[in-house]
């Protein structure tokens, strides 16, 4: 069996930060006077900021400057960082990445946040990023649905990208690892449906981290 | 054709109020130690408070005595009024209501709410429960997924059940149309995936009331 990978997102797959997230998109936007349904800023959170907008955007019809948008997205990390404090891990995500170290299963997380906004969420999971790898939206070029930061994360473990599986919540997540011809594992912790993950191309949809480590000898990995 | 009626659920059909009792309930239940993932409350909106404790507290294993269940229905009631300020109604919600008023479509709203906590959203959808047809928690035994809610309803606006139009966002809505046989309708705005509620028995699902009374002439009904 060839050597494999875990590749994290971070947002509903090991923090449970979604929510907060979309509140927290959902105020910047209001704040430039822009109302938008939250569901639809719900399903977009996962890929990066800027497409994030531009998808919200196109659906109202409204056109924003550069300098508006750099603001909302100043907003959103600024509301974000408030809400940070009721902000947890999910069920068994520590335990999770604890056992993949224990056996020798390299793990890399890839986030589509900047480090700045991944900080915060990276403390509450207890994982460093000076020492653990992870891949933010300052260390590629193009964020999710995009694979840049999966298939970089593969790089720095060593790992080729085929044989790795890439963990999230979102379709994005899903999207990006069908790029990267990775296998792609779904979790519900974000909120999406099992049926939306899995015609996003989820080979396997669990309910959060902790249903994963349960069911990790059905994914065909072996301790290293 | 015989006369037909809509029965509205309130939040996430009518107004975009679903995010905000999430986080609500999520901020009550921690509030008397307990931690529950945040996407696993979003899928239990829209039944009834009592038994959303149940569901949510059986998965913890927690067991919970009457007064601190009474503590964490308070709490939630008082956290979703503090959130009050940032409710909106739906794209298109005021415009159907308007339409179907318009029509001589009778029509009325369902919600597994007590009025004390639906007050607030009706008035952000500038609804007068005194005034209009409004069934609420109060009103009835028992909330969603029982048919109870919109049998009233339907009773209350002289119109058969059986040709009567539920809308909702959640499976409890659908479930609870399904069991009062009435034809469900479903929309996204509560952040539900399609293929949740079409499996739930949706007959349609629409993204928001915006696009219901778009294509309200392909759900059958005549104006009366």
């Amino acid at each position: 069996m060839r050597p494999t990978a875990f590749l994290f997102d971070l947002d509903g797959t090991l923090v449970d930060s979604v929510y907060q997230h979309v509140l927290a998109w959902s105020e910047a936007l209001a704040s430039e006077g822009i109302q938008l349904s939250i569901w639809r800023i719900h399903r977009r959170i996962g890929m990066s900021g800027g497409l994030l907008m531009n998808m919200l955007l196109r659906e109202t019809g409204i056109a924003l400057d550069p300098a508006r948008l750099e603001r909302i997205g100043r907003h959103h990390a600024a509301s974000y960082r408030r809400r940070a404090a009721e902000i947890r891990p999910l069920p068994g995500a520590r335990e999770l990445l604890a056992h993949l170290t224990d056996a020798k299963i390299p793990w890399a997380i890839a986030t589509s946040s900047r480090l700045e906004t991944a900080r915060p969420t990276l403390e509450v999971l207890g994982v460093d990023p000076e020492r653990a790898t992870v891949i933010t939206r300052d260390d590629v070029p193009r964020a999710k649905p995009d694979p840049d930061l999966f298939l970089v994360a593969a790089e720095r473990v060593g790992v080729d990208i085929e044989s790795s599986r890439v963990v999230g919540d979102s379709v994005w997540d899903m999207l990006a690892a069908r790029h990267a011809r990775a296998l792609g594992i779904g979790l519900l912790s974000g909120g999406y449906g099992e049926e939306e993950l899995e015609r996003a191309g989820a080979y396997r949809v669990f309910a959060d981290p902790a249903a994963l480590l349960h069911h990790l000898d059905e994914l065909g990995v072996r301790a290293g």
